[in-house]
């Protein structure tokens, strides 16, 4: 297609940066990677960082940052370029247009196992080897992939997607527009042993996991169910791969954490919060809204709204940047304290 | 049911807390969590902290520590108790007389897959889609859910359960009375690379992982069997999910290891060893009976019977203890040292 | 068979170790490991470390280093022996003449459902539930082990094999004689959310994974595609179980990554890089050629060629000995620290 036909096709508020310059209109037919460009194809310089790589780019269209002085750069060097303050929208947008993501048609698979006991709704897909136990909801249009296995009472909303072998366990509520991805396992037994004189005494883990409506969870991620009450991931959050969530967690809205991060059990976590990678998180520890916890941080106790922590155990980032310098700097400081010793005592 | 009936179900040892408040016997329907409880229900209240709770709940009956006071406020409030000196065990109790957990009955699901070569017990469930392989063995009244697929020369003991998707690799052996959570795999080849001039050679894993009677193994959590000899997993030790245990590991008796947990290869761990989550074991260490390491700990050569480890590398806990309170002040001392120095110079 | 027959089926290399000693030449039917040795076995001591074992042990031979006390030893006990410079891969050889893998023999299994759509190679195994999807390619004495699932258009080489229960998502490519152990999920959507005044924009992940040749992917682990463009793990690298690779990241030759260590995404990785287990790498960081990170290490920006780094965030291996040795002494350089001013401020 035209350049012009593919900027018709976004939202309105891109389609002022074309008017300006209509003698760029070359014929686009995909988006490259602005690290190994090909002609005829739109890429994406997200910042300044980045623009080396106009100077030796393929591309016939860019989708820039609103700066001036890359724009003039495009232009002289005959490149389109369409332009938006979070230039990062604009590019998912650009790739909307040229990728279809892969979503196989409405189908009960021959294959699948389904207990007459559950309840599908119209224009589901469920593949292949699919088990769904007695007393499951499926809600319209969702996609169960090939090989995942629903234990008895589960409910899943509409349009949400659980991904190849994956396992939902046991009255697991599942709202709409969620996607499970590959391996994960959710509402399995919380790990739930009492010490006694006898040995570990195992607790029953009657409770349930409920995830709200929008949330996602990563490949291999594990969600447990607590002994009682309810483990709940609120709407809109999203648990990147290898994620682990203890039973009795309640999640807030629009989190999002990042791979191989691990809460245990009882954590409460408020709205908007974004932990890094492989973040470990104590039980009954409390992080508020919007708090920020940096990838390697340790929580064993209360972190405040707003927040930003680092290290294990946490401490505010800014003291860990000042900290984690020092650090380096121990031996040295070591050995200078053992100078002002002898120093002294030689007085 | 009757509170009263309630009470007689549980173990004689805490009948006598009812015998006293004869006029307390509400009608109980169920068991509800503290923080969200219904009217006649049973609660829990784990120890003073929760305390708060009792003034506004709806549940018509707790579960008590041995505490005076939270006896009196109970009875004050027209709400019957029982207590115990270890609450958590009569919750558990009284879970088991509301909650059956789901177990399918006797069945070789049409769908299952079974080498013609395989001993199945009696009373055995295997689920749809289960795939066994030649010369397994499976004991009587075990549980194979969905999916599962178990290489050849597996042999798993009785009341044993596999839940779904999960993978038990060639030669493994499972005790009685054992589960394995979704998606775990256990007895895949370790991680045996040996660096040559040519890259990387493989060793041939030829051994063989062994879980004896009563272990528990988290979702996703891996179990690698060695080059030679065996990994082993003593008696009633449970791992929780996405844990890693590496080739010819020797783990005790009723450990516990928390989530995300990993140990390389060679690790000798002894009885009744707790590891936190996310801790890190590094290849051939050893650590001694009742040893304790507290979350993300890394331990990378010898802890002794009943040390108590933080930190990475591990140092004793007391000590992680203060050096993590003087790592906040580093930047403080920093300065402080400057300012001797400076002090000292000018004199 | 006898020693001298088992030596015999060795590398010439290691022939003339035999020769020297003509009369001992045990019958030898299999390996065992030096803790548990038993009569009629060959076994293996690594190193002096092991010496111990030689005393006590059952092993009518030995694998030794090349070490003449060793050596003299074991004939003085009338062990025969047979040595390399590098033992380790001498016992790889040794475990070979005594173990043969589990491969399956070419079946196209009549339980596996297979889209027409799809080109399967030449003696191929594909066991039952494998599910294949519309577009797969799949190269001759491919072994597909049971309940994997392969989305469209994957293709996957010659002589790899795939483990139980694995998922391959869309377009990924996977070379020769790779091995993609049970559960692992490869090509998935990377973890593409932009934050948007209206919540978390899903970024649609059009790229694929690539897995060169001879690449080998641990149990549960779990490789991300990226939004546009590859994420590529270059020939002969080996991740170990529950390994995480982000989005985009480009990773060199000959690699080694020990268990449950994580890469954002976009992280550059050279040729021979190794890293230790639990080891966390941050968004678009770079790790030159041959560098070493231990275990549990945080690497957040640059590690050049050759480097060995620690510690969160990593810093040079040799001042991390230096630091956590005086990371010890934190209470008592702080206590010290108080004391120098107080002694100064008397004066």
């Amino acid at each position: 297609m035209k350049f012009s036909d593919l900027v018709n096709k976004l939202d309105q508020k891109y389609k002022h940066s074309l008017i300006n310059y209509p003698n760029y209109n070359p014929e686009i037919i995909g988006i490259t990677p602005i690290e190994n460009t090909q002609a005829n194809t739109i890429s994406y310089i997200e910042g300044v960082k980045f623009a080396k790589y106009l100077r030796e780019t393929q591309a016939n269209a860019l989708i820039l940052p609103e700066d001036e002085t890359l724009q003039k750069q495009a232009l002289d060097k005959g490149i389109a370029w369409i332009c938006a303050p979070e230039p990062r929208l604009l590019f998912a947008e650009v790739i909307k247009v040229f990728y279809t993501p892969f979503k196989p048609k409405p189908l009960i698979h021959p294959k699948a196992v389904i207990n007459p006991g559950a309840k599908i709704g119209q224009n589901v897909y469920i593949g292949p080897n699919v088990v769904i136990e007695t007393g499951v909801k499926i809600g319209p249009n969702s996609c169960i992939f090939a090989n995942v296995v629903i234990y008895p009472q589960v409910e899943i909303g509409a349009n949400t997607t659980l991904h190849a072998n994956c396992t939902i366990h046991e009255r697991t509520i599942i709202g709409d527009n969620c996607v499970i991805h590959s391996g994960a396992v959710i509402g399995s037994e919380g790990f739930g042993f009492v010490p006694t004189s006898q040995g570990w005494l195992k607790m029953e883990q009657s409770g349930r996991t409920i995830l709200e409506d929008g949330v996602e969870v990563g490949c291999n991620s594990t969600i447990d169910r607590p002994a009682l009450g309810e483990t709940r991931i609120k709407r809109h959050t999203k648990l990147d791969n290898l994620v682990h969530i203890g039973h009795n967690c309640q999640i807030g809205e629009n989190c999002a954490f990042a791979a191989q991060t691990g809460l245990a059990g009882g954590v409460k976590v408020g709205n908007g919060v974004l932990l890094g990678g492989q973040v470990g998180v104590a039980n009954n520890a409390e992080i508020g809204d919007g708090a920020i916890a940096t990838a390697q941080t340790g929580i064993n106790n209360k972190v405040g709204a707003g927040e930003i922590v680092s290290s294990s155990p946490s401490v505010p980032h800014k003291l860990y940047l000042k900290a984690s310098i020092i650090y380096k700097k121990l031996p040295e400081m070591y050995e200078t304290l053992k100078q002002i010793q002898k120093q002294l005592k030689e007085k």
